[in-house]
């Protein structure tokens, strides 16, 4: 079996050695090992909020401590997002397609989706503002790399989400979780620091909640990420998290710190992105090859996923089935992305977990099977 | 300042070295270690939940693998049952006084509390008839050494209440956060074994819902706790959990396990529990030296609180103010534990943190100004 069906971390990139050290150091501080393993306040580790702090620093922003949140993954950010700010029966706005892991977390809410359609450049901000004229209650969005898509929000398309936002006070949610996994070209400004450069550089006061996480650069299993908003937002997510699950893992969150300060890092970051990147252009360059050009696919500069369209009127679920039964390769169909449920059409492509071996003979398999069910005039 | 008012563990006994040389072998093991760093199943750590299985049939009970649902920390699966049980306006029956975290987690979701009355042994079963006639959606109770209260649940009441949830086929959820700190007599049987006790030993099909954790014998900084459920209920707090965080830490659960398997776990908590019992009795005598004789309290046979009741009209918020002002004594006033917002005149003690040395000199100081604010016939 080839797997292009999941979404995570190749775990021989693990920092097996250096994660392993970093719980030593932290067993041989007396304090610091009766703090790793008590309870703890329900906004974070204090010195990883002051660590994520620093970085939004670098980037030019004003921010606090009391503006960042650590949670148990990104996923109880979505979640508690979701409590905080859908009321039964709002509107939010999505793209489309979008995260399915989002629409888990806000469907337990209960919104009606109102979707925006995205292309090679992301969410089309130019048919945003009808959107934003019915006043939903927030816009979700995966501005670099998106799941499933692929694809990432050009600079002019946040500058004009950003003052669209303004212009109708709508929150943003900007969830950033592949944006370290960055394998051409310079990174974009966050959403949120566009908005907040529009008050000085202030994240206080402002319309985007940032959601980060450490899952991708450091390991998933210890379940820690964060989120970055207005100081009045952190404290509603604090009352949530007391009643939730009072803090996310003291251990956890001091041994993710205790790694940050570490030189390796920048290195690993590096290492994880040009073994992505290596498998990303593997997967491009097999698509190109053996996939019948009436088939599109997007070209991802980063992150985790290639995004295949089918011409219309074939069924991605009905490809998985029979690609699972006759050749053995797995993906996921793309309709569980799409909040309207169109996209019947579509696929979505991981590149993180097979090497570019399996990644070449997956891809050239899955090519096969659709070249014999579509007649392709080049090929043909 | 002496502090009464944590219900955390004692530092000191966290089994420092223990806990590191567990991450050891997780670490040697390469297989376990890239296990514990990736993402895993919403269920929990399948050998974990085993771990529950095996202590579950030893109580003569059927269970299986899908009756045990992992959480991070007993709070979460308070919030995830909250959200399963109890709809908005729902009524919900608890002990008075109850635990202030399961308020705060179910009040998210908006029920109503219908109070139950407790004395010296726990919930008043021979007034829960009428309560449970109003069809309440479950009844949360705590019955070994009851936060705030101490007390514990006489093992006729504890088959009353059984029969009762059985009469009027109301879930029943008991919290055992401390069944293991247990320092005089017997462990009483689970409610959830009486109840199964009635349909053979079957977990399956049962009207309780059990909550237990390993923050009080291991260490609440991993955020490992468990649930055990029917089937049909796990599956529900299944979809709850991949919804809200994914899974709890894979890494943390592994621990969790190692430690569980190895031989110190049985005088470890034998070492807990002879500490705790030394500050309980140091407590309880300091309490009979330096209390008035108008003063009342319970004596807990585990856990790690004691419950005072000051003569009515008495205020334990103010008590608490001029405490910290004058003798630097630290409580919990007892008022946020009634769901009813009675109970004005009552504090909570803990004993789990403080020497008894500490303990003497804290108890006594706080006698001392009580004895100045209650003329006492005895002792004046």
């Amino acid at each position: 079996m080839i797997s292009f069906a999941g979404g995570i971390p190749a775990p021989q990139l693990f920092p097996y050695e250096e994660i392993e050290e970093a719980y030593h150091q932290l067993f041989r501080d007396i304090t610091k090992r009766a703090e790793a393993l008590q309870y703890s306040i329900s906004e974070g580790y204090p010195p990883l909020r002051d660590w994520i702090v620093e970085g939004l620093r670098k980037q030019g922003l004003q921010a606090e401590r009391h503006h960042v949140f650590i949670v148990n993954g990104s996923q109880q950010g979505l979640d508690f997002l979701g409590k905080l700010l859908i009321n039964p029966g709002d509107e939010i706005a999505v793209e489309n397609p979008s995260y399915l892991g989002a629409f888990q977390a806000f469907n337990c809410y209960q919104p009606r989706y109102l979707t925006v359609p995205t292309d090679d450049d992301g969410l089309r901000t130019d048919l945003l503002e009808p959107v934003f004229q019915k006043n939903p209650a927030m816009l979700y969005v995966m501005p670099n790399f998106q799941n499933p898509g692929g694809v990432t929000l050009t600079l002019e398309r946040r500058q004009q989400l950003i003052a669209l936002s303004h212009e109708y006070d709508i929150p943003v949610l900007e969830d950033d979780a592949y944006g370290q996994l960055i394998y051409e070209g310079e990174p974009l400004p966050t959403l949120q620091n566009l908005d907040a450069m529009a008050r000085g550089g202030e994240v206080e006061n402002g319309n985007v909640i940032y959601s980060g996480t450490f899952s991708k650069v450091l390991a998933p299993g210890f379940r820690v990420a964060w989120v970055v908003a207005p100081k009045a937002v952190v404290e509603r997510l604090v009352l949530i998290k007391q009643a939730g699950d009072l803090h996310t893992s003291t251990i956890n969150q001091m041994v993710v710190h205790e790694l940050l300060q570490q030189d390796f890092m920048v290195d690993h970051i590096q290492k994880l992105r040009s073994t992505y990147r290596a498998r990303r252009d593997a997967m491009l360059a097999a698509l190109d090859t053996y996939f019948p050009d009436s088939v599109e696919w997007t070209r991802p500069r980063g992150g985790m996923f290639v995004w295949v369209r089918l011409p219309e009127g074939m069924n991605g679920t009905a490809l998985l089935e029979e690609s699972l039964e006759k050749i053995k390769v797995a993906f996921v169909p793309g309709e569980a992305f799409f909040a309207d449920r169109t996209g019947k059409n579509t696929l979505r492509l991981n590149f993180s977990m097979m090497s570019p071996e399996q990644i070449e003979e997956g891809i050239s398999k899955l090519g096969g099977l659709l070249t014999q069910k579509i007649p392709n005039p080049v090929h043909g």
